[in-house]
């Protein structure tokens, strides 16, 4: 599959989770076993002191991660996810990028960084990992 | 302080996070160490197949263990959380409770389990925990 | 099976590991979901300044929710696991207990709580989860 | 500090850990925010398959992670550690190579992959990381 085509099949994904919409999350770039999500900021997503709230951290390292997985597995679903909060994620933008440790037939090892953007600086504000199942059932991916 | 001033002050460190505000997340029960939030769910919450997005989850789980750290420290911020996906997140309402494993001195743990309520049946859909540092800046809790 | 035969199952397996036999850890209880492993303190266990080496808390952790697997699946293999360091882990018996939170066909997943027992008095030092693959493969156990 | 001085600064630190000299442990690289270290297999380190033990793993993760951070902090205790597991970690030689995510003054953050190499080939089997906090206390530190 070329890359504008795994992009637009998860693009396909992506528009079909209401959270994701809400957000406003995009696929802006993807292969087989990478991909970047963006996130342009709105004030809905802070925290009290106006940061990205943990719970938006978590939904772009989950779902970069859960996405990585599927550009390799048909359908997959979250076990297990961590974060690690280096630095106060403020920024314009937030650019999470995945990518698959291990895809085995029973699990999906993936890792992703979120970056901060702001002014043009990007700093690296939190790292995280997923652990996926694969699964046959459609209706239960991780989107 | 009283439970009943506990949860004052959580709401108010709750109303103060415009994301806890969109979701209509609410303290619903605090004691030293110990305290529960109740999320009513709504569409937007969904990922693909309508269940709770990992995103809410994750908040849910941080913020719940953010809260119990703020019973007995002034001022907390996440530096690492971890969720297990237990079973599929449906319900109408979610309750996270969670519990200070340890509140040292420059770090408190916490651990939180997360319950799906649907027609009176309540599951264990998730469980996780957070890696707080105390903070004496009062721009910076994790709220 | 009655505990006690499970406690036998579980030493069984136990014996068959050569870093369990040089650690000397024992099964001390064992009920479907739950398994109790002690470890007598010796130098050779120990980090820097005498406490209980991150290795040895990571293998009681993972082993104890190993075997709690084993009380209810056949085979397991761990595909990950955490450790919170709450407290300096120093005494001359450790004991590790673990649970499992929910057995699924896919995954398992348990949870440990690590004690220090030193003169008679137990602090909890360490708490841990493991996420478990179950597997047909009686050459691939966890132990 | 040069790399070789900082390599012996690390060996000085592991040779005080009896469960490090136990292993064999060796420190084989490092360089600020970068360590190397290697095991030789020995039967004592396998679970019941003759693959290396958990415990191992983690005291390889760990004990990488902790060094990586010592480069830049005097002294740092562990306070969170986890491991994927993502393939049988069988082998003659095992190498971990952990680096500095991020240094503050609270908190070190590390990751590190862990490398079984049997006939001269190596293979990625465990990747993980580590939430250090930086002490004063001379006689705390991970090693």
């Amino acid at each position: 599959m070329s890359e504008q085509s795994l992009v637009e099949k998860l693009e396909e994904i992506n528009s079909r989770a209401a959270f994701n919409r809400w957000a406003g999350l995009r696929v802006t770039a993807a292969e087989p076993g990478l991909v970047e999500l963006t996130l342009a900021w709105r004030e809905d997503f802070g925290q009290y002191n106006g940061f990205l709230h943990a719970g938006m951290i978590g939904a772009l390292i989950d779902t970069s991660c859960g996405f990585a997985a599927v550009t390799t597995n048909e359908w997959v679903m979250a076990s297990h996810f961590s974060v690690n909060c280096l630095a106060p994620a403020r920024g314009e933008t937030f650019v999470a990028r995945a990518r698959i440790l291990k895809a085995g037939r029973k699990q999906v090892f993936a890792a992703a960084e979120l970056f901060a953007v702001s002014e043009g600086r990007s700093t690296l504000a939190a790292t995280g990992q997923t652990l996926l199942v694969p699964t046959q059932d459609r209706a239960a991916p991780q989107a």
